[in-house]
């Protein structure tokens, strides 16, 4: 295992100390619990957004806490959900008087910690609400996971979400313009090489050097089928297809285009497979008005990438354009 | 050979076409010969700026097209130089009139060429500047340089001069801001694994799996020497130290902290870098008053990182906090 780390039980602690002293005028980091909340404390009068899930992942979900997005972040250990603890103090971090939303990628120790939590948060008369983000369209149950998993869709959740607490949503209707986000969006992914885990130390699955995995989980956890390695096109129309059918799109529709990086593909690959997305979905009357491209939902240096579609209309337009100012996206 | 392309002879061509048209707000792709240029063209009155090298660096350079950085970009083809007849042509497109500074990494082959380039544009009676930027300070000469490399303290000429240019500077102070950086910059990168060049189709060179390369070069070019693998706060001091030398920094100067991960290293490990890399310098009496941490001048999938250290003044420190709008930096 080659990685540029000190003891693998620090990891997670060391990696967000460094984030928080590099973003300090955005983010103030918490030990003892672990968890990261914006600079400058809860905004009074705004719904409060929080998200939280295992390491591994980043920038997600640490990297999306500033104006415009989440309020807290709650870092868990490498892949392994946080705690109750941890999430408790973050969703109060986040409140304002005006409630909490949580939005949770579903896998069954996030969803049940953050249960936990919000009760506890409850007892301190904070009203929480919890949205699941289930985007991926691989697989229906898997190894962590009842239901679907989430996924890349979870950055899209997160934005928009934050974007209508900013202008002022009350608790509700900010979980309902989260859930319609949910409601409209879809992904999938492909792993050409596993990752390590630090304290594993050995990779999380085996992969033979000429085969990828279609439908991977960004914890490695299987996907819909190996193939043979194939070229960038091919295997772009298989992460697609299944997304643009699940939704249900249809020509005339718009939709934000997001090609997602597992962590150790190169940017130009990530290019190659927008490119031919942006195609098919134009071959289907389908327009891309609104992209992204890059690595916001990683898994650690694994090498692959997702591609993840959300079906647009004015108000998620109008949401994902507002301004947002966090480490990892900013405009 | 793991990758997402199509044709290795394509990747170049089908990225850059991706990357526009995820970009088109602020970058237009030309083809035949290949380069990217800012949307809407150049900036009457502005003194226009142009870089660029060989493929597999992304974003560097075409990531940083936009208001407040480059006007122009040419990507030649994977960690190949670009031609001038591809040169010429961004230089043309980049002039409005006050002339143009090309900021070129020092590599034997981009400097001949950017060189013919300018004598190119001359001879259409465009005012072409040089600045060469050589930040590594792992060796003296390499493999594809007389005198230092350039690597990722580039990302630091490209913004500092794009701000000084913003602002209205004419093309002897712009080119004089560039050498200020330069002047000030160094860098020193380690590889934990090669990457594979997507013609060649094996890796670019052996790394036996408990060893790492100190100072290696963004093409794989050898360093300083080869160690056992080691701690991350080990490694990151043998990184710092000849950077800080080579600056003669003093207690009481105050620096930009640049961590620059090589394409395939997590970004959690490149704030447990900063993290060391911040404490050294803090143990200097240096203070870190500004930061970067992501992936900027990359080695395709290679796993690394680099540490650059610019030193800081207050007009530096206005020019790189002055707003930019381009795909891979914004604020």
């Amino acid at each position: 295992m080659k990685k540029l780390i000190n003891d693998p039980q620090n990891v997670v602690a060391e990696s967000v100390e460094g984030f928080a002293l590099a973003h300090a005028d955005l983010v103030t980091m918490h030990t003892d619990p672990l968890f990261v909340s914006r600079a400058g404390g809860a905004v009074a009068g705004k719904v409060g957004l929080v998200s939280g899930g295992g390491s591994g992942h980043e920038p997600l979900h640490a990297g999306f806490v500033g104006a415009g997005m989440l309020d807290a972040a709650v870092p868990g250990a490498m892949f392994t959900s946080p705690t109750p603890d941890a999430i408790a103090p973050a969703i109060a971090a986040a409140d304002a008087g005006a409630g909490v939303l949580a939005i949770v990628k579903n896998y069954t120790g996030d969803v049940l910690n953050f249960e936990t939590a919000a009760e506890l948060a409850e007892a301190e008369d904070i009203t929480v609400r919890t949205v699941i983000v289930n985007d991926d369209v691989a697989v229906e149950d898997s190894l962590y996971t009842a239901g679907r998993r989430g996924v890349a869709g979870t950055v899209a959740v997160e934005k928009i979400a934050g974007a209508a607490a900013t202008r002022g949503d009350d608790l509700d209707a900010v979980t309902a313009v989260a859930q319609k986000v949910i409601d409209n969006v879809r992904s999938m992914g492909v792993a050409l090489t596993a990752c390590t885990v630090p304290h594993a130390g050995k990779p999380s699955f085996d992969l033979p050097e000429d085969e990828i995995e279609i439908g991977i989980g960004i914890h490695g956890e299987p996907g819909r089928h190996r193939i043979p390695l194939a070229p960038a096109d091919e295997i772009t129309r298989m992460l697609l297809d299944p997304v643009v059918e699940d939704l249900g799109l249809a020509s005339g529709e718009n939709v934000l285009l997001f090609v997602n990086g597992m962590g150790g593909t190169p940017l130009s690959e990530l290019f190659v497979v927008y490119r031919q997305a942006r195609k098919l979905l134009e071959e289907r009357g389908v327009a891309v008005t609104r992209s992204l491209v890059g690595n916001y939902v990683t898994s650690l240096e694994m090498q692959g990438a997702s591609v993840t579609v959300l079906r647009l209309d004015d108000e998620l337009t109008a949401l994902w354009d507002a301004p947002v100012t966090t480490p990892a996206l900013h405009w």
